[in-house]
């Protein structure tokens, strides 16, 4: 086993223009000068990734082949080129001694070998082949790796879907985790930690210093955009500790870890954080046969379309006619009314489909939780004081999550976040 | 051998907005619907390689490694993920029968293996592995290329310089010449074909029909930019007739052919084109030691660095030192000045460095020039009587170029197309 690896992962605002990836390149070779053998993942410049999605959308509103995630995975190639480009100058600058001529070696997906499965736009990472990184590695120069993308089997390439970077970044660590005695990962962004809320729907939000895998997956599946969840996942798995910070400040961030490794204070609190989802659009599907196999026909249609169902609620059969509700994401709208409307021609004749958009999630999570009952029923009061409509409700162990009007989600979040003592919560930074 | 092939090149401004690839997309599957086999080579959308290259030297003013070319190919990635798009989208509205489920697939360079010397930034085709392309056109399947990229034996990604779409077309001609009977190459740009010279520099510049690959190649390496010149270079080795024409407008354009395939009407024009280049910079280099290496010593040094030099001119030698003169590209100035100013330090103590930019190169070109004499003679008093000053003169068998003030562009190339007879020139469209 060889010494320890910093692998640092760069959001979008934080290589969002030329300054910051100059920025980062600086900050890239501090480390490095304090001793650090350091692995940079970077996301597209931000706004880019957008720029691209509108154009593929402009062309085929729903772009069904891996072309899309050749088109789109062009971004962090922009991204890596320039950020390797910036560490090669700022060392030329520096006067560094540079090994084979270089300070810094830019690598894609398909150039490390980072093979995924091909569910274009969603992928999943299958293996990482770490012998490029190593190679590089030890020559003492930083590997730049395009985050968000990988290859499959045929050679096509693959992206991981929004925030897919965070996911590259803690797959990079697990991977190099058997060669090198001890692997961490920095993940900036631009906020300098998790929030007890989001600080832009709610002036009183305060900054956490530790939380658990558990309740950040939950928070980041519920709209705290902070971490893609499957990096979550994934970290939990292979125990990585993740430390998510600002690349604008160097104070010190939130530390992500497992639940032994979270203080006394966290495990006192009933609810940790209030997150929100904007841009949900809930489909009702009326007259729906009441036979056994008719929601994994319905679900099974929509997964194949590789569209994530959140909330699913379906009422009592009523003369053996049943009633399913669920919502999508905004973005997987068009492809769900066509998978919808494809179901209504082959099986189901009678199907009505009621679609509503506009709507936000907000739930309120907590490890707390699972010992104090009445946590829903004091969500819903506060709600209801705010004269706020439910629209469907979903619970698990560790959340709690109304289904709102898209226009009162900064009420809510602000009721929930006084109501349930967050305001004033101490110990908690 | 199988039937015949149709490479279809579009330029940047062919597929420089949404509408002009939707338009690219339905003349494909047209060509296609008309029986044609057509294989698609993109460039970049307009003005997208340019943002890349002003963010790349705005991180580092000399970008020196592979992730240059790794940065700007990421332009020709976002042509091939739309067009394909559209090619699938626009098939799918015209209920097309599709093989495997779509009409076109992208392919960049290292996907189908594009195999080039690794001088990034202007690389050399060495070879093209034509089994996936083969392998598509068989299934149906239009093949979407991306033009201007390639990848080295180690797999990092290079690009063919400027203008580098149309050798990409050319070469995949030219590999798939060996495999189908017979295939062509058509190049769509923003004109309707090669004019005796620039219409914007003179409202009389008129379309010529025919044109040789000699003349072509020096009006392509004067600056006329219809053509990339190492792509006619190509065509003419391997006897591919190149048809240019617009993309949006579906009149025959200029044929690129074989001298015996011109018809008699151009052999007997003494100047059959008048080429502007704009942006030069000369470098007069004085006081430098007259010794038989030092030519090879200031010229090698310029190659290493990949800098194209264009005209060299030598003073005779005066007290054992001589006065070198020649000039190279505005896009090339900031190298230049590092390499001789790298020189100076190494071996050439006293050099004296005199740079002098924007200048411009204007010259005339036809292969009848060589039975007639004085055509010299007759450019530079053409220039005289309009009272521009000449820098430096050049001249091969088909061409004579002057460098002159860039102000006088429009003058120059007025004066000598009025002066050769190109404004009433006959038979040529």
């Amino acid at each position: 086993m060889r010494s320890s690896i910093l692998v640092q992962k760069f959001g979008g605002t934080s290589v969002g223009s030329i300054e910051r990836i100059q920025s980062v390149a600086r900050w890239a070779l501090d480390s490095q000068a304090r001793g650090e053998r350091v692995v940079l993942v970077v996301s597209a410049m931000s706004g880019d990734t957008n720029r691209l999605v509108s154009l593929a959308t402009q062309v085929d509103p729903i772009p069904q082949s891996s072309e899309y995630d050749l088109l789109i995975a062009s971004g962090e190639q922009v991204s890596v080129g320039l950020v390797t480009l910036a560490i090669n100058a700022e060392a030329r600058k520096r006067g560094l001694a540079l090994p084979q001529g270089r300070a810094a070696r830019g690598l894609l997906g398909h150039q490390i070998g980072i093979l995924t499965d091909s569910v274009y736009s969603k992928a999943r990472i299958r293996a990482i082949d770490t012998s490029v990184l190593e190679r590089e590695i030890e020559r003492g120069v930083i590997p730049v790796i395009a985050g968000f993308q990988g290859v499959d089997d045929e050679g096509n390439i693959t992206t991981l879907g929004r925030g897919g970077s965070d996911t590259s970044a803690v797959a990079v660590a697990a991977a190099l985790r058997g060669r090198y005695e001890q692997v961490d990962c920095e993940i900036y962004t631009d906020v300098d930690g998790v929030y007890t809320t989001d600080p832009r729907l709610c002036p009183k939000a305060r900054k956490v210093a530790r939380i658990s895998y558990e309740e950040m997956m939950e928070l980041a599946s519920l709209g705290a955009k902070v971490l893609q969840i499957r990096s979550v996942e994934l970290a939990a798995k292979y125990g990585i500790p993740l430390h998510v910070r600002s690349s604008f400040d160097p104070v010190e961030g939130t530390w992500v870890v497992a639940k032994e490794q979270l203080g006394e204070s966290m495990e006192n609190v009933v609810v940790s954080g209030v997150a929100a989802d904007a841009a949900q659009v809930k489909w009702t599907l009326q007259n729906v046969p009441d036979q056994p196999s008719v929601a994994a026909r319905i679900f099974g249609a929509l997964s194949e379309a590789a569209i994530v169902v959140d909330v699913i609620v379906q009422d009592i059969s009523q003369q053996g006619q049943l009633t399913v509700s669920f919502t999508v994401g905004q973005a997987d709208a068009a492809k769900t009314r066509q998978v919808l409307e494809g179901l209504k021609t082959a099986d189901f004749r009678d199907l009505r489909i009621v679609e509503r958009a506009g709507l936000a999630k907000v739930s309120v999570v907590g490890v707390g939780m699972q010992n104090h009952p009445g946590v829903a029923t004091q969500m819903f009061k506060l709600l209801a004081q705010s004269d706020i409509n439910i629209e469907l409700i979903t619970t698990s162990e560790i959340k709690i999550s109304c289904l709102i009007d898209g226009n009162r989600t900064r009420d809510a979040v602000q009721a929930l976040h006084s109501g349930f003592g967050l305001d004033r919560l101490e110990g908690v930074v």
